[in-house]
C-alpha cells in the first residue's frame, strides 16, 4: 500500500457580480469537482464574489488562509470589470508583467477572424510574475498557474467552453501530482420505486465506510444512486469496492433499475428497439407531445420511432386513432379503456410493432373527485395484446407530464426485457 | 429625500456536503437574493461549506469578519451531520439552551401524522441563547434570528419549501428595517434577434447610472433583458426610472419583444388565440413533439390546442397530413414545400384556424452539404394562405429543437399581432 498523501484543502472561487444576482448559478465548479473526485480529491469550500476590488481582496486573502489549492474562475476578460489577475497580484504582492508573445497570440486570434484586436485586450497580455501561462484554445483570456508559499493557485476563464478546454489540456495533467486515492464511480438509475421505498429496501446495506459515498438524486419518476468509491491502494481495489456495492444494490432493486451506464430511459428503450429491429408509435393526450419529444431527443431515433399523435381533443382520438365514440362516451376520455384503444389505434395506424399511449389529467384544473388531477392511464399495445396501467401521480403539471412519459416508457422497457408478465410486476 | 442608510454587507452561506459534490447546486440563495434586491439590498458574498466542524467554524468566523448580515442555510436537521446550530454557538461563544415548548411543537408535528417523534429530533429543541426562534410551518427544524456585535445572523433550514415559507412569514417582516432603497423590476423577453444584434441596437442607451442594472440572459432563440432600478427617494421614482428605460428599449426592439410580463412565448400565443377564439394544430418532424409539449405546458391549452402529429416518417407525412409523394420526392422531406404542405395538411385534418409545421435536420447526423444540420423550415397555414421560413440554426440537437419551436410559435404570434406582412419582417 502506498502511504497516504497529505490531505489538501481545495476551494473553488467564482468571480463575477452576475453570479450574485438572482439569475445565474456557478456551474463550472460542478465540472471541476467531478474531475477532482476522480483524483480522490474533495472540495472543501466554494465562494462566489463580485467584481468588487475590496470584496475580491478579502475573499482571496481568506481563501488562501484556509486552503492549499485555490481555483479562481472568471474575471480574466479585457474589460474594466475584469480584475481577478490584478487582485491576486495585489494580495500576493507580485508584479504584473507584460508578455509580447501573449499579445501576439491574442492579435493572431482576432486576425484569423478578420478582425483587429480592440485596444482593451492588451490588458490580457499582463501576467502575474512567476506564474505559468495556460493557453486558451477557445478564447483570448490566458489562464495562470501559480505556486506561492506552498499554495497552488489556478486562474481560469469563466466561459464554460474556454474553461473546460483549458482545464483538460493544461490543468488536468498538472493536477496528477495531487492524485491522492484511486476512485471508481457507478451510477444506478431506477424507476417504478419511490425514494422512501428504495431507502427501506437498501437501509441495511448502506456502507459504514467513509471511502464509499452514496448519493441519492431523486425526482418523482426517477431515482439515481451515485456510488463513489475511493481506495488508497489501487484502482483495482476502488473498482472492486464499487462493483461489490453496485451488485448488492442491483440484487435488491432488480429490474426496477433501468440503467447502470448513465443513460436516460428513452435511450434504453431506443437501444432495446434497435436491438430487436422493432418500431414504435405513440398517442399522447395529457403529455401533449412530451413522450415523442423525449424519444426524439435520442440521435438516430428515426430508426425505430415512426409516428406520434397528440390527441388533445376527443375528435382526434376518434379520427386519427380510431377510438370509438361509444368507449369515450361510456368511460370518459381519461379511462383505461380509452388508453388501450389509443395504444392499439396508433400501433395499427402507424403499422409499428408497439403503440404507447397516455391519457390523464395533468392539472392544475380539470380534476373531479372521481378523476382527480394526477390520474393517468398508460397503455402498451403489441401484435397479440394490450396492457394498461392506472397511475396516481403527485406534483405540478410538468412533473405529472414527466412521470406519465416515464411510466409509459418503462412499460415498454419491461415488456422488451421480459415480456408481458413483467409489466404488472412493479412493486411500488 | 431620505438620508442614505448605511450600506450593509450581506452574505449567504449554504451548509451541506452534498453541495460540494458534482450533483447539487445551492438554489436557495437565488430566491433570497431576489427578495433582498426588492429591499434595495445586494449580496456581496456566497459561500458553500460542508458538514465539517473545522471548515464550518472557519467559514463562520471569516464570513462574520466581512459581512453585516449573514444568512446560513441548512444543517439544522436532527442527524449527526447537522451541526450549524452548534458551530454558530461555538464561534459566538454562546450556550445552546433546551426549550420545552419547541420540543412539544416538534412532537405535535409527528403526532399529527400518526408518528412518534424519533429521539434524534430532540436536538432541534436546543437554540442558541439570545436568539429568536423562527417557526417552521413545513418541517421540524426551527430557524433562528440572532443579533450579535451589530451583526445579524439568520439560520434557515435547507429544504426549499421550508426555507421559503419561513422566509416569507418570519424573515421578510424583520428585514424591513434594512430597507435601503426602493426598487422596481421589469423583464423584457425577445425572440427573432441575436444577443449581439440587440447589443448593437441598444448600445447607446445603456444607462451610465449605478442605480439602474441591466442584465441580459441569452440563449439561442430567446433573449431576456432584466431591468432593476433603485431609488433613494421613493417607489414612484424607481418605477418612473424603470418605465423610462423599458420604454426606450421597447421603442428600439419593437415587436421582436414578445412579453413584458415574464411570460413564455407559448403562453403569449395561447392568450392571443384565446382572445380571438381561434384554434391551432401542429405537425412536427424534427422537433418530435416538443412544440406540442410547450403548447400543452400552459394550463387551459385544450381550449385552443386541438391536435398534433409527429411525422417522423415520410409515410406519416403522406398518410396523416396529406403531403403528396411527388412533393417529397421532388424537394425532399426537409424543404419549404413539404413544410407548407404539412402546415396546411394539419390545419385541414384538425379543422383548426391555424396549422404550424416544422421540418428540419436536428443533428448531430443526417446533414449534407446542401442540407446541413440546423436547416429547419417552419410554416404557418391559415384559411387564406400559407407562409414558410427557412432557418439555419446553430447548436446541439436540443437547442435546435428549441429554436425551431420558438420560430414556429413566433410566426404565429406575429401573424396574430399584425397579419401576414409581419412574419417576413424579422430583422435578424
Amino acid at each position: 500500500m502506498k502511504p497516504n498523501k497529505p490531505y489538501k484543502k481545495i476551494e473553488i472561487m467564482a468571480v463575477g457580480s452576475e453570479m450574485l444576482s438572482p439569475y445565474f448559478q456557478d456551474s463550472n465548479s460542478l465540472y471541476i469537482t467531478k474531475r477532482l473526485n476522480e483524483l480522490g480529491l474533495d472540495v472543501s469550500f466554494k465562494t462566489i464574489v463580485g467584481d468588487n476590488w475590496e470584496d475580491l481582496l478579502t475573499s482571496i486573502k481568506q481563501s488562501l488562509s484556509r486552503t492549499d489549492i485555490l481555483f479562481a474562475i472568471g474575471g480574466l476578460g479585457p474589460t474594466q470589470d475584469d480584475i481577478t489577475r490584478e487582485a491576486f497580484a495585489s494580495v500576493l504582492k507580485k508584479k504584473l508583467l507584460y508578455h509580447d508573445e501573449i499579445l501576439e497570440k491574442i492579435q493572431e486570434r482576432f486576425k484569423q477572424r478578420g478582425m483587429t484586436m480592440p485596444v482593451v485586450n492588451k490588458k490580457q497580455a499582463y501576467i502575474i510574475e512567476g506564474s505559468t501561462v495556460l493557453d486558451n484554445a477557445c478564447g483570448t483570456a490566458p489562464g495562470l498557474w501559480l505556486e506561492h508559499n506552498k499554495k497552488t493557485i489556478v486562474l481560469l476563464p469563466g466561459p464554460p467552453n474556454e474553461l473546460k478546454s483549458m482545464f483538460e489540456s493544461h490543468v488536468w495533467p498538472r493536477l496528477q501530482v495531487f492524485h491522492r486515492r484511486s476512485s471508481e464511480k457507478k451510477i444506478i438509475k431506477i424507476t417504478g420505486l419511490t425514494e422512501s421505498k428504495i431507502e427501506s429496501i437498501l437501509s441495511d446495506i448502506y456502507p459504514n465506510d467513509s471511502s464509499i459515498k452514496l448519493t441519492i438524486l431523486a425526482r418523482p419518476g426517477q431515482i439515481e444512486i451515485h456510488i463513489l468509491c475511493y481506495s488508497d491502494s489501487s484502482q483495482a481495489h476502488a473498482h472492486k469496492k464499487a462493483i461489490f456495492i453496485e451488485k448488492r444494490i442491483l440484487d435488491r432493486l432488480k429490474d426496477n433499475v433501468f440503467s447502470t451506464s448513465n443513460e436516460e430511459l428513452e435511450h434504453v428503450v431506443g437501444k432495446l428497439l434497435t436491438m430487436n429491429k422493432e418500431t414504435l408509435a405513440v398517442a399522447e393526450s395529457c403529455t401533449g407531445g412530451y413522450l415523442g419529444h423525449r424519444l426524439t431527443n435520442i440521435p438516430g431515433s428515426s430508426n425505430y420511432f415512426i409516428q406520434g399523435v397528440i390527441a388533445y381533443s376527443n375528435d382526434t382520438k376518434i379520427k386519427l386513432l380510431g377510438v370509438s365514440h361509444q368507449i369515450i362516451d361510456k368511460y370518459g376520455a381519461v379511462s383505461a379503456q380509452v388508453a388501450e384503444a389509443m395504444a392499439e389505434g396508433i400501433r395499427r395506424t402507424a403499422n409499428t410493432n408497439y403503440g404507447l399511449s397516455i391519457t390523464g389529467i395533468a392539472g392544475p384544473t380539470g380534476g373531479t373527485p372521481k378523476k382527480p388531477v394526477g390520474l393517468v392511464y398508460t397503455a402498451l399495445s403489441w401484435a397479440n395484446g394490450n396492457t394498461v396501467k392506472e397511475n396516481r401521480f403527485l406534483g405540478d403539471r410538468k412533473s405529472i407530464k414527466f412521470q406519465s412519459s416515464q411510466e409509459a416508457l418503462d412499460m415498454l422497457r419491461r415488456f422488451l426485457m421480459r415480456g408481458k408478465e413483467n409489466i404488472s410486476d412493479m412493486s411500488n
